[in-house]
């Protein structure tokens, strides 16, 4: 292979995160060629595209996975479309970054990964945070046994504010929309699997969530294979910024990572020491996060190797968030073994 | 009342504990005068009332009772006789300062409390961290609305060691003996009363405290009338010292108290930057707070004011601890009404 | 203006610093247009530019002041050419911008300010560190008169390790070549002139440091005209990395800019707490302020404003710089004026 | 020696610092038994005396000394007293705790550490900042090669208000005061001789200090035997506490002490992340190291072991205040052997 080839990608879905992706794509990722982006809003695509020099804007993703020379697809599209475009892109040959979730069916999550599989093309879950310097440090800490045997997990994390209440109403509620990426990175830090989940949340910050149907407030906890215990907590507001923090507490010690903050200053004066405010929110505090999961994507697939985040990494915190939810619903800890059942039973 | 008049006090109890209430007393409360130290093992009551330069010992705590001149007993002795001596003390018109827990036993601490009540001695039970002056700072934070209204709490509550076997199996378990604390916390910080409780455990630090019937881990999940929700971890062990950490998370921002460490310097150099440990355990963390609330139970009784820990806020933690441990039985949420209602069934 | 018009721009010089803003110029700056990049080593320059998609790679600078296109030049070549590349610019009518220093000698800063002047261009000199979001802050503080009176200034500056023997015979010594920064971010955090300097220093780390006739370890005191008295401390090598601290105190407060950290993790163990090291080295540290710094210069030229660090911002840490060195060959402290003075009568 | 052997001691002097010194001998030290309190101010000793239960209170110092119980003395008067009554009371066989600074004049010390010498008793000065935790930490780490050879030391010490002007007019000025302590700390720190000193300050927060003759902040440069180069900033007035923070860094790392707060509450809210204020002042900030520096004086008495200040390291820092302020005055490095030579030749 000649120095200097990239890969030929394409964005579907040019809505916030998939127009993060493409200015991370244009320029921060060199090894990466940004071929297309398509979006059924195509003016909102051309915007984008014109703003990065992106060559080529079309309407519907069928176009996109047409192109012959495309070699991998970004899909950032809505939720319900994820499913559906994955499949197609597999089928199409080209390799697959798809956005979380994946699904909020396990049914039809279960299809795709059988159709991925098939097709054998590289397929890679957006679940950024496993990227994120500090907490990707933690884990290496965890996995080498610095902290001995992990017994308990504490994860925290809040959103400066929630999203508007259209997306509340499709987003598949708190658990699959937003405690999903915690899920995951319980899953990534304790290296052993969930057995049971108890939730137990509110609505404590607007009753408009409510009335759509979901909660804003949550503390989950969460059972592991190997004995440890889990609690997640998440509010959809905290004043004071993002707030992303986890521990890992063993038999020889504790790692945890904290919040960084947008700036090192510090004022002193009568009123006490007061630093700055956390960044504000996921854009910010996880833009290493969001190109290093792309570039380790396009290295899978330069190098043909397995990416970090699968298929099943994919799944599992989905099977975890209808635990959540059916624990939240019925105020009892449900086992994923429960939920995997009623998937098997079609219910 | 002339200046410099002193309480006569009596400690009942001259175990680990009680020996370092003695000392306090002795060196770092002038406004007490402790005249009598009782013990059943009259040979350590002796020597620390030597060490400390106490006049009397005795073996019988009836006859520390019995002194006409004492004003106050502090009780430090076994568990199972808190609430025999804090009754019989209040019927001989004497103030009682109670430690942790008054008993495990929902029908006998109430009994204790009326009989308190209808002799009409002050009464206060040893929760010293709330006089913790982090802790308490926290708390001022919350009752003067600037988090705003509260929605999450979190405390984590870690032992740099379990206590010996022979305590556990006379120690009512975890919940009653560790969690407790937490408990009370919970109620101070928050300022509502805790509805319902679902706790999760293990044994992983020694399969001997399994084998007592007791565990080691817990991860405890409140919540409260006022509709916050709380989270306490619980370990017997941790390696880096005596983990205290509370924080309560609301609408208008979060209060946290961090641990204090051993002293404030840093070791920069080639692996890292290095920081010193926690303190060890609690005598040395609570130092402050353990005197603070001896003489804040000693102002009461000067000013004939009323205790920051009263009755009621030593019965709190003990319902909280028994919905905590059937919860754990029956891996199932309790509500502590049920409790509640158990205990005036008599069961 | 229509949107999307970069600035045609070339880089002269392709080694260390020069490699780093090609890079930034090319993956992070939207607005710039780098066109051309020259170097005497012309191999050394096509690897570069290959790497960075650059179109042309000449060897002679010549060449690229006389391409008409061209707008602007980023003069990153050996610190005694700096004085005559950037006039030479200017006369041709490009926008200038220089690494540090503009030169060793006065006469030819000055001489060169006066035709740059004369030519009517943009010129700014790298003093990066203004560009640094936590050093920023700190001056928006003091500026603000948050912490009142400035009083006392501290800056601490250490390298992680020297640079190589045969930077050190040419680099005009740590107060020209190290200092020289401090004595900018010292100017710009107090807003005062400096009048007076004395120096104190000594060979510590490396003896052949000593031999090339430099030294790697100072601390020098400045006093500003303002009345505030400031104190530098510098070192060739600190093993934790790279350690850039800023503190102003004054008759309100205290602002001040820590280290950032490599990520945040903390590791607890029975040895004490351990966080992460310091970035390496100033172009993982000041990364940002880099980009910052090219981004507002092109601003500048973009909107016709006058550029954050001026000429003379740049030919006053020299004169600085000149005092320091006098200072510590004379053990005495040098006020300014002697310096200047000694300038005008030529010596 | 059979337990419990307290040693009889003496404090001369009821002022602020006398009284400081009552409290903790009386409440916190239980191998001393404080028998006479004495002050020309017989009044406020005896209201300190009632306080503390000190049974006996005289108005001259030689009522004290004459008791042939008596094994000790702290000396806390006035400080042109400190010389005369130290010696005193060496004559008198009475081991000697002397306030720092033993004097102003170099030939008035150097007479009462022959006078002491000769006598045979215990003596020690109280800088207590040798006994604090945290700096004792440095220096153990900088002792035991942790940091390797040490290349800068940096001290700030800052006072939160400074004193009444009838004090500064009898003070010796501010090195001989305030920095005096921080010259002590530097010499305990490095563990090699300071050789030059370089001073410069001003009056920035009081001009009626500078109408008293003194200055209220200056920045000094210190160069040590070993090659080490250090600087102290000093201040009378910070607003946000008592700023107290050293560091030393060498070949091999850096070790440094922060300032402990008042306690470890965090506020997060839309402002930023607010912390505690540092302790007030000396009594607050160092009270443990206070209790310490007395108690290990007595165990010296009573061990018969060397103090950890002695009469050496108590003249030192009066020589090294001596060469500042007339580098302050001449506004040039002055080496210490030019202050001896001074001092012999009778200027």
């Amino acid at each position: 292979m000649t120095p200097n080839v990239k890969t030929k990608v394409a964005v579907i879905g040019a809505g916030r995160i998939g127009k993060m992706h493409i200015e991370h794509l244009t320029l921060h990722i060199p090894e990466a060629d940004l071929i297309v982006v398509s979006d059924v809003n195509v003016e909102a695509a051309r915007s984008v595209a014109t703003q990065f020099n992106v060559p080529t804007v079309v309407a519907d993703y069928k176009e996109v996975l047409a192109n012959p020379e495309l070699e991998a697809v970004i899909i950032c599209s809505a939720t319900d479309t994820h499913a559906q475009i994955s499949g197609e892109a597999a089928i199409a040959g080209k390799h697959v970054f798809c956005e979380k979730p994946i699904d909020f069916d396990l049914h039809r999550i279960d299809r795709t990964l059988r159709v991925i599989e098939k097709a054998g093309v590289k397929f890679q879950v957006g679940f950024n945070r496993r990227f994120d310097p500090s907490f990707r440090r933690v884990r290496e800490i965890v996995a080498s046994g610095k902290i001995g045997e992990p017994h308990i997990l504490r994860i925290t994390s809040r959103d400066p504010e929630p999203p508007p209440i259209s997306y509340v109403k499709v987003s598949g509620g708190i658990f699959l929309d937003m405690t999903i990426h915690d899920f995951d990175m319980a899953c990534y830090l304790i290296g052993s699997e969930v057995t049971e989940v108890y939730a137990a949340g509110g609505v404590m910050v607007d009753p408009q969530i409510g009335e759509a149907g979901d909660i804003d407030t949550a503390v989950i906890t969460l059972r592991f294979a190997n004995g440890a215990i889990g609690t997640i907590d998440n509010s959809r507001k905290a004043v004071y910024g993002y707030d992303q923090r986890v521990e890992v507490f063993g038999s020889e010690g504790m790692a945890t990572a904290a919040n960084p903050r947008v700036d090192t200053h510090t004022l002193s004066n009568g009123d006490g020491v007061h630093t700055s405010l956390l960044p504000f929110f996921f854009i910010e505090r996880y833009r290493e996060a969001y190109i290093t999961e792309l570039r380790e994507f396009l290295a899978c697939i330069q190098n043909d190797t397995p990416p970090l985040v699968t298929g099943n990494d994919g799944r599992i915190p989905v099977v975890i968030g209808l635990a959540a939810l059916k624990s939240y619903q019925e105020n009892r800890p449900v086992r994923l073994s429960e939920i995997e059942e009623s998937a098997k039973r079609g219910t």
